[in-house]
């Protein structure tokens, strides 16, 4: 594999051209950023424990049937993947109220939410992610009917494999974000990352214990320390 | 009939009790507001305009099979009807961008949307009316799937025939706004108000040419003289 040029520079990863036109190589950087990219800071080795846990999980959803990008780790921090015409989504994925949902409809903060609540927002920082319901997907021709069908089955799907494995490791999973692509042959697979950054996780039976991207975003403790500690807890090394 | 006590005193409307407990007096007051009741104003004659409006079509929307709260018109600005457990949801039928759709998703002004968008909003002014989706309404227990489902036909029901009706009178309905309730059977039916207030209506063939609330809201021109106009233009007397 050939490192090419690079194609885009996201807000905590750069993805590069490789010398396949269907394959991407995905650089996870120390960028962490929160609220729009309006707070920013680098610190060192997030890229690499973000990396570690999506290179768990992506190998573990393809076991259980679920198509992905994921193709091999190349280095601690980056990683060959399909290249996906990207469908612009954030997927979220509830089992547990927090966030926006305690914020803007008055749920309590922990509340169990069964079935899990699917939620999609446009992926538009500069319109800053407004939410969006099937029939705005639709008129905005961002996926067709099948796809939209296949997104949350697979979504779902998704999240009942994290929600096990994490459950198992006294990780309470609270809710998710996931970003879907079509291949070359137009199947819905699972693009971007499964990580601290897009996960809730919190210590099992604690409201609020936040173990993810939450204590950066609240300054809730040391988010190295904390990285570190889950990447150790997920990936058992 | 008699009025009885005051039940609620809406930002536009009051509803009173009467003798029966499954029917209520609907007074349509000159209160008009926009922006969650940021902006306010009286204009004499407005809540005679809409109630005008509104007993002209609730009829012709029953004629046609729709279920609607309209029993009788007990004076220029009041109405009889029955009385439901309101379903507190503003369902948005839209034929064509404009307002929120334009601000937040980059639709064009004016663009036709084929099949007519529904949205839905939480009707919680307190909260500034967020939208909500499918899941977000049988999470928080808003309405059953079938409910939701008939909610949804007998929006796009209603427009088809406001539409058509207000085609031939020159107007163009853009879009509008609906709530329904459950009457005493826990039949859906049609609620609230079709009016200036809760329509979207654009002088044939040209973009933005508002004859509706818009002319309050933004500012465009004499509010009374165009609800007056409309008012004629749609009931024909
Ligand atoms: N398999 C893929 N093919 C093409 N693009 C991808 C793939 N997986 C993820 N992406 C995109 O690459 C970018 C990853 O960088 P990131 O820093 O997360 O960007 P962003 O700031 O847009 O979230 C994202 O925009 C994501 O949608
Ligand atoms: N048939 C009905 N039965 C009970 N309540 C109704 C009925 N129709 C409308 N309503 C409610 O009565 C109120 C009408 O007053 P309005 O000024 O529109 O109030 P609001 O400020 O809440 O929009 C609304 O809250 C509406 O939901
Ligand atoms: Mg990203
Ligand atoms: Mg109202």
């Amino acid at each position: 594999m050939k490192q090419g040029d690079l194609l885009y520079l996201g807000k905590a990863k750069s993805v590069y051209l490789t010398d396949k036109t269907d394959e991407l190589l995905v650089v996870f950087r120390d960028d962490i950023t929160a609220f729009d990219g309006q707070k920013k800071n680098v610190l060192a080795g997030k890229g690499g424990y973000n990396a570690k846990v999506t290179a768990y999980f992506y190998p573990l959803l393809e076991a259980a049937g679920i198509p992905t990008h994921f193709l091999a780790e190349v280095t601690p921090n980056s990683h060959l993947v399909r290249r996906l015409s990207m469908i612009p989504l954030e997927v979220i994925v509830r089992n547990r109220a927090a966030g926006s949902l305690v914020r803007n409809y008055g749920f309590t903060e922990g509340q169990p939410l069964s079935p899990p609540l699917i939620m999609m927002d446009l992926k538009d920082d500069s319109r800053h992610d407004p939410m969006v319901t099937d029939e705005l997907i639709l008129a905005m021709h961002l996926a067709t009917a099948e796809e939209l069908a296949e997104i949350k089955r697979l979504a779902l799907a998704i999240n009942a494999v994290l929600r096990e494995n994490l459950t198992a490791k006294g990780l309470d999973l609270i809710d998710m974000k996931f970003e879907f692509g079509r291949d070359t042959t137009g199947m819905i697979r699972l693009g971007d990352e499964i990580s601290m950054d897009s996960l809730r996780l919190w210590d099992h039976g604690a409201i609020g214990a936040s173990l993810d991207k939450d204590v950066y975003r609240k300054e809730l403790g040391d988010v190295m320390e904390t990285y570190a500690a889950v990447a150790q807890r997920i990936c058992g090394k």
